[in-house]
């Protein structure tokens, strides 16, 4: 038996999501189902980071275990030819038994789009959040600054998640800005549910200059989700690169 | 009666072009319903470019000419309000009544995309050409500046074209990677049908080594179609902006 890892890109666009549900075609599904048919026995994945509808991903991470000839890397080929244009696996490998997506350390990178102009532009409008209001990226930049460390971040997860702990490393938050796109990219040990949205809404909030960003320090540390601003559209986020480490 | 110019920009995948046909929607048909539906009389508009099926624009123009007393600023609003998401309106304005968007002196700006690396990308999938074989982007630049000028481009015209004079003028063909993505934008003061697309086909041979920078010199004196290299994909090019001359 082999344990291979994939790793998944896909555009989240016409999926509820990455994990499996009752009702609608999710990026696990379809994975479970090429494998499936490439194996010709069943064959489930473990995600690492299960993804909301709508975002997107260029290095998502699933595990599954099978007892085959194939060549590792080949894996990815093959099962392209059996996934829509829209899920791309980038590369399989074989990874150690006691390899576990969500359960080994490793450091999270998600980007968030924001297209910054009078009118939206169609060719990115799947994989960005649109504003027309003129953000000013300057104090964004300074706002992004005051969550870099080990912090509580329960201001920035979802009202009703069952999380226990919710602290946090974030390595880096940089907010830069290409002709009218604004992306603010977070590198971190791990990210509670909706949390890189958050950011991104609470960020979009001083860019239009109704949060200060002297006050994300006190957003932090009141631990409270009504404090941060919203949580910005799903389409404007995408799951870069998970990096494990050894 | 007042003369109304539209920047228009659009996602071409879903469109059979820009052009009227009996079988299909395009880019006009849907302008033309939109404004006839603000309007309430039946309008037709005059397009710049009459792009092919499945390429993109973020800056075509549009012409029509309409009895109104709404601001001509505010109509981009009010169609964009009629129009499906993948197709925008960016600016509409006021123009003298002798404006003919086709008939008028102007430099046309084309970029064509070309995805290189070892697995297609899913967010990029729809307007980028991929090529998994390691183009050389040296060659490519080099060969570029040989089109740069007044030429007989007849060998990138498509093959049954009827157009009379095949000489036109480049004013600037770069080629530039970022990250993996390789872009060709070219501006000259009209393309012959297909050019942009056969350009870029033939560049791509010389990134694969199966052309030579000092080729292109022969290949553009030959005025013969089958010197040049392939019509690369639709999906890859974008006319980027018409600017006219006063």
């Amino acid at each position: 038996m082999k344990r291979i890892k994939l790793t998944v890109s896909y555009d989240g666009t016409n999926y509820h999501g990455w994990q499996i549900q009752n009702n609608g075609i999710t990026i696990e599904s379809e994975l479970n189902r090429a494998l499936t048919d490439l194996f010709g026995t069943e064959i489930i994945v473990t995600g690492a980071s299960r993804t909301d509808a709508g975002v997107h991903a260029i290095g998502n991470v699933a595990v599954f275990d099978v007892e085959t000839r194939m060549p590792a890397e080949k894996i990815a080929y093959a099962l392209n030819a059996r996934l829509p244009e829209d899920i791309i696996v980038q590369t399989s490998e074989e990874v150690s038994d006691d390899f576990h997506p969500r359960h080994c350390d490793c450091e999270k990178t998600y980007e968030y789009r924001i297209l910054n102009r009078k009118m939206p532009l169609p060719n990115v409008r799947l994989n960005s959040h649109f504003i027309c209001y003129d953000l000013n990226i300057e104090l964004m930049k300074e706002a992004a600054s005051c969550f870099i460390g080990y912090h509580d971040f329960k201001s920035f997860c979802a009202a009703g998640s069952q999380v226990q702990d919710t602290h946090r490393t974030i390595y880096s938050l940089e907010v830069n800005k290409y002709d009218d796109m604004i992306t603010i990219r977070v590198r971190g040990n791990g990210f509670l549910y909706n949390m890189v949205r958050i950011i991104a809404g609470t960020l979009i909030e001083v860019g239009k200059g109704r949060i200060k960003p002297e006050d994300i320090e006190n957003i932090i540390s009141g631990a409270d989700r009504k404090l941060a601003g919203p949580t910005a559209p799903a389409k404007g986020l995408t799951l870069v690169e998970i990096r494990y480490k050894k």
